[in-house]
């Protein structure tokens, strides 16, 4: 933080230059806490979601009512409420934190130069994180707890539909961090519910060390495109699954129903089929009877449509929508080039699958496809931080800087060098 | 790159938007060669410029003649003139980079999960790299060479002061790729000197992946307040060198001249002395007198200018100032928490140094100082990719998220998870 950063924090006094400051004052101490002294914390903000849940529920009521006034979406409304069950869930996941190993302190090189310097690089925080995103409490808790493991301080600016929600659980953890030797300040929630405050965090170079953006669309291309802070871009997915000529018909279809329906509101959902003429041919009408049976609307190709006359014209926006709904394009294509080609155009660079009994095929599919995950004869709905074993998420990333796919506990560190000597100059 | 961007394209004819288009293109195939193609080109390339040396001189010398004309600084035409031994360089430089390794295809995890999900974490390229850089000409070889050797095609947009180098070099360089696997149109020079031209990089998601900014501070400033696409942001460095109480005084005065006027222009240069008062009680006047002798300008704190009066006072902004130059701010402070205090807010945060013989204050300097390189007992000079060993460098880092420090080949990477299955879907 340099002067301009102070005198601008002095003469601004909007909440969220407050808080950030506050945060920022709070990340040196936090940095330099043992593993011990963050996992005590996170156990003590288990144990108070516990003991609190009947007052947090309380707050989760106000958000409820004002929702059902305010007429927002059932879907909207469910994601919303708490009840014992999910904060139990919310406590459960700080304590699966606690046991994930702590990357703080980790050397990733160590090199020893012929002049004598001793250079090691080390694993460090971040400093602030801020975290834009919308309704569910649950992420107040979950980007909390792994914020605060990696020794990040972390403001938090919620969805407005949860402000109490949350406001309520930060007075819950802010309690137990006092127990703690973790700064209560390394723990801002922002509780400005109007767009200003989202937008000034954007440009909160200075206070905030990195920005993640967690949510639909247009709050990603929000923050990605007016924000100076460095952004993690998390999460539009137009997931595609080619079915090559040699596929197993049994395993693709399971595949493809799999990746369509198991979740279809999720970023690694597949929205597009593209298939080989060949086993179009054989087996298309037979697929387009799964899905529909599945509730699944087929939009397709004119090759798709000639096979299945029953599949509506997909248009040209279509092949670019990432429905995350019970919608599916289908392709035919001539060949694999043809389906790379369609990928090339097309995908949003995040989970991308191709099922195939051709090896070479495999291959070049695994290596010319360019995203985050690319599988063989897998499902794309595995592109998540806890199906990869790394125990906690916060997020899928989409960008190809810093961390690409799921983010584990090392997405949200930095390094340093550290050189040591004895009088060495540069000659 | 998505149907937006393929209208974009369409629609616009700009030089930009074509080259970046045409390097988007060549990507793929570029990404997919092996090591021993790319270092064939690399070293194609070498050979074409020392070939072709004299046509290069040619063309910088209307460079020169146009710098002089408009009346550039002699260090700027200086930094900027080209003659057979800076070509030799420049086609050494090439050479040095086919002997590094490739960091491309590395497995950087592996993971065989319980359901027989077996993962692999590979280092992809970044894809298109833009690099926005101003005068000097060995930049766009550099540059070139880093990004092909990680398998990245690149678009290159240099000063305008070395346009017609630039020019010639670049086609130089395309007629040596002509000759090897790698596509020509990996390889772009942008030579619109409009600031337009920059502008118009900076937006350019879908086409770019990443952009570099190289120079002063205006121009990354520019680049990192601007930019919609990822940036990696080099450079500013207020350095500091932190003389302890118990530091011997040959090392300190040693470490903090080099740091000072071994190279003065550069980013890991020193812009500050922070001395403990009992040293700076028995010592500064004698440091003081070398720095003087050496034409560095002192300024300093009111403690400063009483222990020697010829120091000048520093302004406010001083503390904050890259000088680039022959000047030095000098701060006493009462010790290791006032050091650091001061780093804190002046910091940014790119190379920081205690000399001390106290092993307790040296490892609290080293984990409480938030910096890219912090030292102990060292000229904050080395921070450099060659000085680490890195063998090359594409600039020094001074943010946090995906590099940070000097930048080596790795720096130009992503990632990719390759997944491999016999048809798991998730439950």
């Amino acid at each position: 933080m340099n002067t301009d950063t102070l005198n601008q924090t002095n003469a601004a006094s909007s909440e969220v230059v407050l808080k950030s400051t506050l945060a920022k004052q709070a990340a040196p101490r936090l940095s330099l806490l043992t593993s011990e002294q963050k996992n005590k914390a996170l156990l003590l903000m288990a144990d108070a979601l516990v003991a609190e849940a009947p007052s947090i529920m309380l707050a989760n009521a106000k958000d409820l009512q004002r929702g059902q006034e305010s007429g927002i979406a059932q879907s909207l409304l469910d994601r919303l409420a708490l009840n014992e069950q999910r904060i139990a869930a919310m406590a459960e996941g700080l304590r699966q934190v606690v046991e994930l190993p702590d990357p703080i302190g980790d050397t990733l090189e160590e090199i020893t130069r012929p002049n004598g310097l001793h250079i090691r690089k080390l694993r460090v925080p971040l400093g602030v994180i801020g975290i834009i995103y919308e309704a569910r409490p649950n992420v107040t808790v979950d980007a909390a707890a792994l914020c605060l493991k990696t020794g990040n301080a972390v403001v938090l600016r919620g969805g407005s539909s949860a402000l109490s929600s949350n406001e309520r659980i930060i007075e819950v953890l802010h309690a137990a961090l006092a127990k703690s030797d973790v700064p209560a300040d390394a723990l801002q929630l922002v509780t400005d519910p109007s767009r200003s405050s989202v937008d000034e965090m954007l440009t909160l170079n200075g206070l905030l060390d990195v920005l993640i953006p967690r949510g639909g669309r247009s709050l990603i291309q929000n923050v990605v495109n007016n924000a100076t802070v460095p952004v993690i871009e998390t999460g539009a997915g137009v997931c595609h699954t080619y079915v090559d000529a040699s596929a197993d018909y049994e395993m693709a279809l399971k595949i493809a129903i799999n990746a369509k329906v198991q979740r279809p509101s999720v970023c690694n959902s597949m929205e597009t089929l593209i298939i080989h003429e060949r086993f179009a041919a054989a087996h298309l009408a037979a697929i387009a009877d799964q899905f529909t049976a599945l509730n699944v609307e087929l939009r397709g190709c004119a090759e798709a449509q000639k096979l299945v006359p029953a599949i509506k014209p997909a248009a040209g926006e279509d092949w670019d929508t990432e429905y995350n709904d019970y919608i599916l394009n289908i392709r035919i294509v001539s060949g694999l080039d043809e389906a790379l080609e369609h990928i090339r155009h097309h995908s949003t660079l995040h989970s991308e699958c191709i099922v195939t009994e051709d090896e070479a095929n495999a291959v070049r599919f695994l290596q010319e496809v360019d995203a985050a995950a690319v599988y063989h004869n897998v499902s794309t709905r595995f592109t998540d931080g806890f199906e990869f074993g790394f125990g906690a998420e916060i997020g899928i990333s989409t960008q190809k800087l810093h961390a690409r796919g799921p983010m584990g506990l090392p997405a949200l560190t930095s390094t340093k060098y550290v050189v040591r000597g004895n009088g060495q100059i540069r000659g």
